[in-house]
């Protein structure tokens, strides 16, 4: 491939994930993308603008002279955490801005765009295509929180309005029984390896010491959730974590988040509006406290990330791993040996998260084409339920 | 005036104050109109509608046959405190509320307006032509509360955003001294006279005996309030009051809503933008509990509101009345004497409100003309200062 | 009376009001003396210390030539509100300080009546016999307030623990149905007349008008009480203002504090212990909004602060005045007209607390002899319901 | 040994530990003893009732045949957390029990002590004397908790009353710089082995994989931290995790607990009163988020908790392990591989908190003698500060 096809295909790519933001964006008015429906939530229009910002503030800014920012205000309002970037608007206020406008971000994405595609065209070093990468790929985390963060604006309203109707919500639904894989274990090798991109978080690969254990070849399901509930798992203490108890007492949890009883059945409401729950459907939008009080209940644990990353490293015939619901594990979100965050400010992308969070495996519905692997971790805080997140059933061999 | 020309009148009349509500909220776009920026603050698009629900609960579902309502969803959204018609969404959650958008509320009104026009052409009964009436002064009052809500909102945005280059906030500013004008008192009688409408909480018109006292001519301006910031009027708790100087220091209260301190000089948030304080103009957006003090400091009071309407309707040369800023009185909002809230679920309208607040008479620069009048008592808690509100010294003679 | 008596017959009524104060902690071991259950309550020992500190500061340093101070770090924990008198330990922390201990401020108390028998017997001098006048009717205030304060205290507590097992929370109890007395109004005199003692917001004397209107003989029962909650009226928003309807369903009252259902009959924590209710004692124990409500449910209303004062002060046939429970007042406390705070320091006494309060008016089972009149002015802000509070009904003629 | 000298030890045993709480409650009068300072905190006396509660349910009411339970509410007022005990009175609101008092509370702890001395002598089952061992281990760590929980008790008093002037927080002070020991790591074995008590969450020993690092072979010291503070710690964000620089923020850390800044020096509370801050001290009271600032911010890491044990275990020349601080680690408090809490109620004692919890190893200076080992595992949420807790550095080899 010669330079020319190389900066082609580069391009394309560029184009490709920083079109996708705009095609999950386009079934929402301007009022959808204002609105910040909980303080973990983000308004659309401000993930549209905030991964501009990271291209201008990173990419741009610094690397291409001359190069004239958009609108000198948008780094205070578009910043997201990097203290290193300077004071910026807090995050639970995001929904208080109403202006710039969806419009007016329409303008900034076009014109951080056509800087980009010129940089890109110019052959730039392998520093500037690797921290592009690492804009695509931020780009593609905020897909995703996009996705997940409408569902909850528009769960608010009593109406229960669709984002798109055919939007599904799960990519591999099983019937019948899961069936347990087993594992030996011993001193084995975890981490990303080899050269494709990773997130910092990743590495460096390293050896850990598993005991046998066996995982289930399967998520469990909305179905196995509902016998949960008929048991009484919202109501025995003695299942669940202290702290998890005390959520569950605080807010008043019943069901997984989005789940609602009409009658005899349940109903959840979803990215194509309310629909019934389906038996054989992925469980989703369970907590941590949730997954690790359903999985003593059923006698079995959650898996350790490590346990889950090797066993679907080596296992043919584990299913619905990347493309249902992220997985909860029982590993503490901790940096792995000799972790170095990456140099400068893209150095606050991962490592300073690393408390009061537990990683997830796998990825989801929502989750960007390309973007997930074996190795990746994602992570959030135990009682947050707006993710599409459920669990896969481990145990003690 | 035959019964053709007072339906035409009325006609023009019902679509005159309904055509100003459209005026104001014209300079917004759909993402201003959406959002809510502290729970006391609507959403532009929600005032446009619940507005409309007044009228359609009130008016056209019970007195039309066959009105169809235009969506039985729009009951529970737009419901603002009217118990007796059932469940309301909350209040403080309105700014969740994406859908319906700005153009299915121009439907909505577009809906209502038709089957009221034909309403008020089929010559009403007595009853029913007070209670349109009721309905126009309703959103007369909702018409000020968007300004001064959408005001709260775009103070948020850190880049000072204007609702309308040329919004003046005051109708009358007034140079030099301010004059002690004398009042004998006695036995008076206030509350409103005579055929013209007015809310329930200005009737009875009953008797009360006041003593001697002054008023002053104008208002209090923005350059005595600075006086007073700089004789350390915020940091000396014997001018205050008890909870007033408790909200000082909780909300580090330090000027008036809107102003900052640029250097040596004061500038204010407007709906024109940011722009310097004038000496001369009226001081807006104090709380009740700034303005006691403020009177304390400068050795006078607050008058009551008895005092302030029998000052207005007896003397000549007072100045500032209706059309700058609400003026805080001493007097808690309490029913007159024999006070009858009115029947069915219009008497919900003022009657329950009556604690915790306090009345201010006059008008803004944000009420619509021909809305107020001498007997007209608005009422605020005592720490709200989102409204346009100043105030008027008063002293014992 | 020659000289020595007076100042004997002085020393012994300062004597006898601080040794009740002494008699009222006497039941009360260092544990309960300690403990603060809400910061609206104080500990009983610091109750016992504040009234000391109050003539220590107020009285003895000022005014006795070398009167060392008893310990000075105690200025700092036991001055409650006075500003002009530096900086204080904040309010909700009362219960946090152990030491000094109940033992310490026995001590302290023998100290400043040491000091204060002396001066006493020194021919002070008017102002200064009057100031003490002032902190003997201060410290009665506490005495009263050590009582309501401690039964909350108590309440806390799972086992229903008793103050005094003979403590009689109701001077008269009254059966039989209530009468209406009938009042003709007119332009009336209210406001302290004489020379006893009164408190600053008692004065001056002053006109008011009052339409003819009609007074209950006797206070409401616990018996109607009980009628109200049977027909619903603690879910029935119509009977309440705004404010008092979400305090219903905030704090989820469904009776009088203290009261708790017994299967088909209700008991109520008292200063004696737990005992049934009986249908003809006065109800107690209810804020001003649950007042407002009940009022409203029987078709009538509650009087206003000037209708009591006038009734009590010409009818012969009107019963529970002083010796049950604080009757609510639909008054807001406010300043009469041309209110002046006593000079000083002690004129933080009662003008600053005038915003967001209610009138009550009478005297409960709690007062101290002698210590209140009919033109006593007790206030408490609408929602609090740890006072000894009943009321009277009141209606238009 | 024969029986009855092992009845005599055993009964010794428990008695020591039982007389040992009482040594540290004798300084402390009954308003100390009663009062909680922030929900963490346990009242003295409810430490003292809890401890003999836990005996006379656990161990007297299931295994002694006719016991009497000393007072049945005692149950529902001292039970901390066990839920397969029934209800229990709320955490927060243990300061508001003032009855029983101290003097009742030494009659339970007599009444329970008598029971159980009979029942050691009376040759107990190997169950119940593992049951009544880890009665006393619980004790114990109660005894911790008190000296801890008075100490934030007293800091409320402006007045820096003392617990006992001769109490000495460290037992180690140790002049000099640090030296780095270096360790190979490897599989390495971890957790509880043999037969001495432990409790459950030491076991099961397994194996973990280290890699070679370094550790310190003292604790930081105040003059370090000291240092810190100096060179703007608590005001750079990127040496600080995301959720310990709001911490920061948010409750306006400047410093440990406990210390104040007098002028150009520090001084600090301390059970023996305050004192100036010495250099060579190890710095106490710092929480998770500061003591991983402070390594980063020093070029170092924590350790983690494998690594700690395993140097403890290997090292002969590490100093300053169980005696001054527990050391926080950068492990998430979780299980150990093929964890299983014991059986019944006591199964409550561990598992349930494993969220949320950091891992300290080491001891105290409040830490009862034998009551500590290599592989105890302490644990606080990553915000806590009132422990008596530092921390040692580590680092990658």
């Amino acid at each position: 491939m010669d330079d020319t096809d190389r900066m082609g295909e580069a391009t394309s790519r560029y184009l490709d994930v920083r079109s996708l933001t705009e095609w999950f964006a386009d079934p929402l008015g301007p009022e959808d993308q204002t609105v910040q429906s909980m303080p973990d939530v983000s308004p659309t229009k401000w993930h549209r603008a905030h991964v501009t910002w990271f291209f201008e503030t990173f990419v741009l800014g610094p690397h291409v002279d001359g190069y004239r920012v958009h609108d000198p205000e948008f780094a205070f309002l578009f910043n997201s955490y990097y203290e290193a970037e300077g004071p910026r608007y807090p995050r639970p206020r995001r929904g208080m801005i109403t202006r710039p406008g969806v419009s007016d971000i329409a303008a900034y994405r076009k014109h951080v765009d056509e800087a980009m595609v010129a940089l890109i065209a110019s052959a730039p070093s392998p520093e500037l295509v690797e921290l592009i990468e690492l804009g695509l790929h931020h780009e593609q985390q905020h897909q995703e929180l996009l996705l997940m963060d409408i569902k909850h604006v528009l769960s608010q309203n009593p109406a229960s309005p669709r984002y798109q109707s055919g939007f599904a919500e799960f990519a591999d639904v099983r019937s019948g029984p899961s069936r347990w894989l087993d594992f030996e274990g011993g001193l084995v090798k975890v981490g990303h390896a080899g050269d494709g991109f990773c997130f910092d978080n990743e590495q460096p690969r390293h050896q850990v010491f598993l005991e046998p254990f066996e995982l289930a070849d399967r998520l469990v399901t909305a179905g196995e959730w509902a016998a949960f509930i008929d048991d009484g798992g919202y109501e025995r203490p003695e299942l669940w974590l202290s702290d998890g108890w005390c959520a569950v007492q605080t807010d008043r949890w019943t069901a997984p988040l989005y789940w609602q009883r009409d009658g005899d059945t349940w109903s959840r409401f979803t990215l194509a509006g309310r629909h019934p729950v389906a038996g054989d459907e992925p469980v989703s939008h369970v907590s941590h406290y949730e997954a690790d009080a359903f999985a003593r209940w059923a006698g079995a644990r959650l898996p350790t990330e490590f346990e889950w990353e090797y066993a679907v490293d080596t296992a043919p015939l584990i299913h619905q791993l990347f493309g249902d619901v992220w997985q909860w594990t029982s590993s503490a979100y901790l940096p792995y040996p000799r972790f170095r965050p990456a140099a400068g400010a893209v150095g606050e992308y991962n490592g300073k998260f690393m408390s009061n969070q537990l990683v997830l495996r796998g990825g989801c519905c929502a989750t960007p084409p390309g973007h997930t692997r074996s190795t990746y971790r994602n992570f959030f805080p135990p009682a947050s339920r707006w993710m599409f997140a459920g669990l896969r059933l481990a145990r003690d061999a």
